[in-house]
């Protein structure tokens, strides 16, 4: 390159960079670097940093960029070590979907299985759910633990989820602080750094990725959830971790539930064996590609006879109630979910006439318990634990007029008005019947 | 518009307006002037504002989005009211170039034709001068007039030169600042709508515009000289000013200054008659395009003689005389140059061989002045007025070996090693004659 002489004689300033990404050039490795310096200790502004974001939106960036570019961010604050384990920590990560509680169950039937599953999870904004959110509606379990809390309790239960401390990748928090008012969060790129730098500076070794896509994810359509999938794969070998990634269906909520406690109620059914089989399918395909990630089983129907034993056993909801115990929680809420906070109004959505449910639409159904009060608009805002809407009939199930497709749990008819409305949107009625789908689109690895 | 309906129930946000221009939709005037107020009340942060504005050079304007923006920035302050004086207030603006010392001929000639000529200039920064630093050389001159005291040295003189007051355009104050860290300058519609809003607040009712293009301007290419001129020629005639705008080539040095107070002696020469002829070409040619404009002649031949009538009468002299002593200026400059400031050393550039002078690239020439001390670096800083560069021969001359290309003037050598390399790099020298060329390269109107 022909700057690179005059670069060795002086800093590069952050206008220059910003200039060739607008006129379309790759930037350098010592360019981004110094984006992502200059937005950790402040030197490159606001204005500069939302501008070069713009640039990125719309110009992208290469494959290699989008790697130096995470690179820059995990190594931008502290990372955990997870070195002196004695296996592979794997990690996983949801880009968020509606009634998407697969962590909570995955974690520890993935742990059942002899895998290490570090686990740092965000909070919920907008209409998709929150982990630590799900997980805080556990009388006195503490998401907040220090990085030693969190090896430790990693270490003996086979995993931990918290949330990540805030010294870890700065970068990303102040990006997204600005991606998130400059109109600059659609990007693969952006997305992808974002999502790896933080999982790898959580100290996995290897990864498994669930890219929601459709009505009720982020990402709208496969073609973009398929990019990002690829990108992220592409990024994890980069980084030398193992990465595979799956392209879920998001158009209808996964399982039965959408709310916190009860998400976490359905958790716990879910670890009895009998879980909804959509959130089953996409659970035991995430495990077993964690086993074989982990270096546990080589073959994939091996891995999945693991999974089933651990699940079947009992292996896998002794360990979460190990987790919640570890983690400051009451450990009785697994045998009775009564424990749990709740909502104490009900009201139903019915089939407005009797045929098939044809959809059942998830941005609705999730906008509905945001309604209710169960997700945040800002962030920092209280969430009301208790309240969520159960789902009765599933896509393709036959109903008869009147029959309750959803149950709002509400508090004195908060929101309930609107959930009700946004529920009657979600749905949509068939005379004819409807084949089943698979929830996994498809596997990137 | 879908989104009219929800618009009306709630403010737009900046988000929203950012996605729109990011997904390569057009603004509509509302959101146009949301963001200009906004950018003004400071509700538009700087971190949305550079957004919008990269989003902007990427996916440009329309011309009807750049109107609106135009008059959004021209009414974000205080407007001089002109609608009193006795004739049509024609102004002029040009891009700059390196020598360019037109207004400062152009406003006397053009009111001692009966045009009334308000200009509100700017500072020069970069390798460009400012006509304010120009012709604050001369002793006492105040560029910092009141609206009153400019309306009433511009109804009594026929022109007034000055700088724009504080409470004018703010927002395109605000938005330049961003643009010059932000690598967002290069854009038509924000070169145009910044101009143009500047012009219609200055209270003009007609334009003439000189759009310089080549090495030493600010736009290097004929294509995007000649869209901004098309751009603000449909800017004016939508805001109902009658707008034309020259294409001027910036390839060499206008005249045969460059340098604050040197070129202020080169200004008394051309209104004595003595002018350079592509400085006078300019000149001529911007003057009897506003006597036009101002509605003195409808026949170009009758304009043109009508301008040569008041250069060759001293009449265009006289009023510059009295502008400068209208404005606190030393009026005994016209008659002694000597008593503009000057440096005290000289050098030359010599021709290495003898040939033809091929090319005297401007850039180089005004970088040259630059290092000398002619121009400033940041804004605020204070300029040398007496230092600058002469040129002595114009491409297209015969030169001998030897002979002095250009002559600069300093002070004990500051800067003189790197504006003797710079003259050197600008000087190109061909063995065969090379054929005069017009100054004026295309006419907008």
């Amino acid at each position: 390159m022909e700057a690179t002489t005059s670069r060795i004689l002086r800093p590069m300033q952050p206008v220059e960079i910003i200039a060739r990404k607008r006129d379309g050039q790759p930037l350098s490795r010592a360019e981004i670097e110094g984006f992502i310096d200059g937005v950790t200790d402040g030197s490159f502004g606001d204005a500069q940093a939302s501008a070069l974001l713009m640039a990125i939106v719309l110009r992208g960036m290469t494959d290699e960029e989008t790697a130096w570019l995470t690179d820059a961010m995990t190594r931008s604050g502290a990372r955990v070590d997870l070195s002196d384990l004695p296996g592979t920590p794997v990690g996983k990560h949801s880009t968020g979907g509606v009634g998407d509680k697969v962590s909570i169950v995955l974690a520890p039937l993935a742990a059942a299985c002899g895998v290490f599953v570090p686990k740092m999870s965000g909070r919920g904004l907008g209409h998709t759910g929150g982990t630590l959110d799900k997980l805080e509606s556990i009388p006195g379990y503490r998401v907040d633990l220090s990085v030693d809390e969190f090896k430790a309790v990693l270490r003996e239960v086979g995993t931990s989820i918290v949330g990540a401390t805030a010294d870890m990748v700065p970068a990303d928090r102040r990006l997204y602080a600005l991606r998130d008012v400059t109109a600059t969060v659609e990007s693969v790129p952006l997305i992808a750094a974002s999502i790896m730098s933080k999982k790898l500076a959580e100290g996995s070794r290897a990864l498994v990725l669930d890219v929601k896509c459709g009505d009720g994810a982020f990402l709208r359509t496969r073609p973009q959830a398929e990019a990002l999938a690829s990108t992220m794969v592409v990024l994890g070998r980069r980084a030398g971790v193992a990465t595979e990634a799956v392209v879920t269906d998001m158009d209808a909520p996964l399982g039965r539930a959408v709310g916190n406690a009860l998400e976490v109620a359905e958790c716990v059914e879910t670890l009895r064996g009998a879980g909804a089989p959509d959130l089953l399918e996409i659970v035991c395909a995430l495990a077993a590609r964690m086993v074989r990630l982990a270096g546990l089983e080589t073959d994939e129907a091996a891995a999945a006879a693991r999974v089933s034993a651990a699940l079947d056993s009992g292996r896998a909801l002794e360990r979460f109630t190990r987790l919640v115990e570890r983690q400051g929680g009451d450990p009785r809420v697994v045998e009775d979910p009564t424990r749990l906070p709740s909502a104490p109004d009900r009201a139903c959505v019915r089939a407005p006439r009797s045929g098939y449910l044809a959809a059942l639409r998830a941005g609705a159904i999730g906008r509905a318990a945001h309604a209710l009060g169960a997700g945040r608009t800002r962030a920092g805002e209280a969430v009301d634990h208790g309240v969520g809407v159960l789902v009765r009939a599933r896509p393709g199930d036959a109903v008869q007029a009147g029959e309750p497709l959803v149950e709002l749990h509400h508090r004195a008819r908060r929101g309930l008005d609107a959930a009700v409305s946004l529920c009657e949107s979600a749905v949509a009625i068939a005379d004819e019947p409807i084949a089943p789908r698979s929830r996994i689109l498809q596997v990137s690895h």
